[in-house]
């Protein structure tokens, strides 16, 4: 029997009553596919704010050195948001978190589900067309880490600055998961870029270039981002993987999770080059329908499938839950945000979702 | 009679087409209210790179100085795209442009026009629920023309580098620009910014709190860059004039540009504290269907009434032209790509609609 230590963070808001259904989830594999996943609880964001003073306690970070992967809730809200910046929930654990554990690779996976088509904010004609995205977005470097950043000056002279920053061994690493992912997909890779302005992405053209070399059945295609923003709503069935850095990866990554209407289905993965990770839901931590059993449990629980797959090679039970998720939608099995006002009264709730796909197991 | 000095710069693909169009339409004007428009032409872009070996030749340059505002066609196309970055049309025309005259606010009106809902890609819904906003986006500093830019290191660590850079007092001019702007439309400023992650977007929020405490009738709101890719797509009624640092105002303002589903109607400009502006379509130069009188020359007769209205102060004379234009779409005379394929063969040519809105007039 393979053994498995995970840190569980359930943060704040919805966090804790989702993570249960992952948490039903992981039972039902145990048992279906011989595995055991010990798991501890560690407290972070906001509760851990309220317990110990701090986003991201000594002992959750150590407890999260010793794991095989980190299954991650949500955290933040308004209690904490009138804290200095640094102290916040998003920045000091989940920053803390990426670059503590070099987790530069940021899998985001965002596609409109058959059937769910009517979500998308996009015309019908368009989303009906089909939209099946992986984001892959550079999360250890570029403007959000870059050095120098600060204050300097005077009076109305004075000025902040924040230095984007790309090496090509940073961007080599990004680009070869990009270019691995998409071997697994449809061989298309698209770059996205501000070249015509940045020196970092010339750079970055430069090595995804030479490392589309190595893969030549993967077709590579470059865009600006702005033109990618605006692709992605005239026809967004072209993309299959996209490639960004840090910033680009922030916006893009959201504009495709809005596109699907259905931001409660969606899964990410944060990962190093050890196969160690970081998984959590696409949503935030939705603190106005907290503790009331109506938010939907499918993006952790496949933050959890996304876990086995990528950090344990556990590809047999990560398939499992992904195929039990399917049929949780296809039976009709949805929260209410995923239903038309109209058929509102036949929402599900967070453990009946959870319930049914363990059912599905 | 008020005689004004105009330098023309048509540029490539579709733009020498649609500048034609702008002429006849400032021809009509210069009878109807007794003005003197005396225009000159200057190469720009590829056609200048092609004559005089350069995108932006010296004389394109002093025409300029000596005018009162540039009517800028548009530039760039397959062509020129082989040639250095640095000396490509949008880098060495475009950008140089706007730092030689300091052109740091740069308005782009995006709306959607009543009864052109059906182009917008967004949901039908969510199109008719209406979307009118000003982008309002910063030019000519932040990661554009931040120093230090560059590439240092060797081997795999060799690194590139850009500099993100905001003064107070560049801050704070645009802030006054799209506060000035909400008191004329619905008195609401949604700043756009990354203050989570970024530095220049603290300073960023601090001098627009500043600003907004002398524009006490106008809300205003922040939002995160990444946030506001998403709630363009969610809810875009709720937004009126959108702040923007120069990065993320370019991709805001393609964003916008393509949620109204038609492009070929928008202007934009480019102005400095002295009133000196550059006037331009939102779109590009459309190599592909150049020369063929099918370009909307909508956005380039609009450029024009932008022109007279903030370079000029001719505010009868532009109320004329916009509402000849939104006399010539309620009549249906429109170019092609704003009608479905069922109504295509009803399209009106370039000329035709040049010549409609003259009428109008
Ligand atoms: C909370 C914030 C710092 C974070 C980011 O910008 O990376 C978030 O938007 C995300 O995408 O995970
Ligand atoms: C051509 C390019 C440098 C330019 C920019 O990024 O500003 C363009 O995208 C624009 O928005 O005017």
């Amino acid at each position: 029997m393979s053994t498995y230590q995970l840190a569980v963070l359930a943060g704040d808001g919805i966090g804790p009553e989702v993570m249960a259904q992952a948490h039903k989830v992981l039972d039902a594999v145990e048992q279906k596919f011989g595995l055991n996943f010990q798991r501890t609880d560690y407290p972070v964001g906001g509760y851990a704010i309220d317990l110990h003073g701090e986003a991201l306690p000594a002992a959750t970070l150590k407890g999260c050195e010793e794991a095989d992967a980190i299954l991650f809730g949500s955290i933040g809200g308004p209690k904490w948001d009138t804290l200095p910046l640094e102290q916040r929930p998003e920045r000091a654990a989940l920053l803390t978190l990426r670059s503590h554990f070099d987790l530069f690779s940021n899998l985001r996976p965002a596609k409109i589900y058959p059937g769910l088509a009517d979500l998308s904010p996009l015309r019908k004609d368009i989303a009906e067309s089909g939209f099946d995205v992986l984001v892959v977005r550079e999360l250890t470097s570029g403007i959000y880490f870059g050095q120098p950043k600060g204050l300097s000056g005077e009076g109305e002279e004075e000025y902040a600055f924040d230095t984007m920053r790309y090496s090509k061994k940073e961007i080599r690493r990004i680009a070869v998961s990009a270019f691995e992912a998409a071997q697994k997909r449809n061989n298309k890779v698209t770059s996205v870029d501000k070249a015509n302005v940045l020196v970092c992405s010339r750079l970055w053209r430069e090595i995804t270039e030479e490392v589309a070399k190595d893969y030549p059945e993967v077709e590579l295609e470059h865009i600006y981002i702005d033109n990618a923003a605006m692709q992605l709503l005239k026809d967004p069935a072209q993309f299959d993987v996209m490639l960004c850095s840090n910033l680009f990866g922030d916006i893009i990554s959201d504009e495709c999770a809005m596109i699907t209407g259905s931001m409660g289905l969606l899964a990410s993965a944060s990962m190093n080059s050890d196969g160690f990770g970081l998984y959590e839901p696409a949503g935030g931590s939705a603190p106005d329908i907290a503790g009331q059993n109506i938010a939907n449990p499918i993006a952790q629980i496949l933050s959890a499938a996304m876990l086995l797959r990528y950090s344990l090679n556990e590809t047999a039970a990560a398939d499992a839950i992904e195929n039990a998720v399917v049929a949780t939608l296809e039976a009709g099995v949805l929260t209410g945000e995923l239903l038309s006002a109209e058929e509102r009264h036949k929402a599900a709730s967070t453990d009946t979702v959870g319930d049914y796909v363990v059912q599905q197991l």
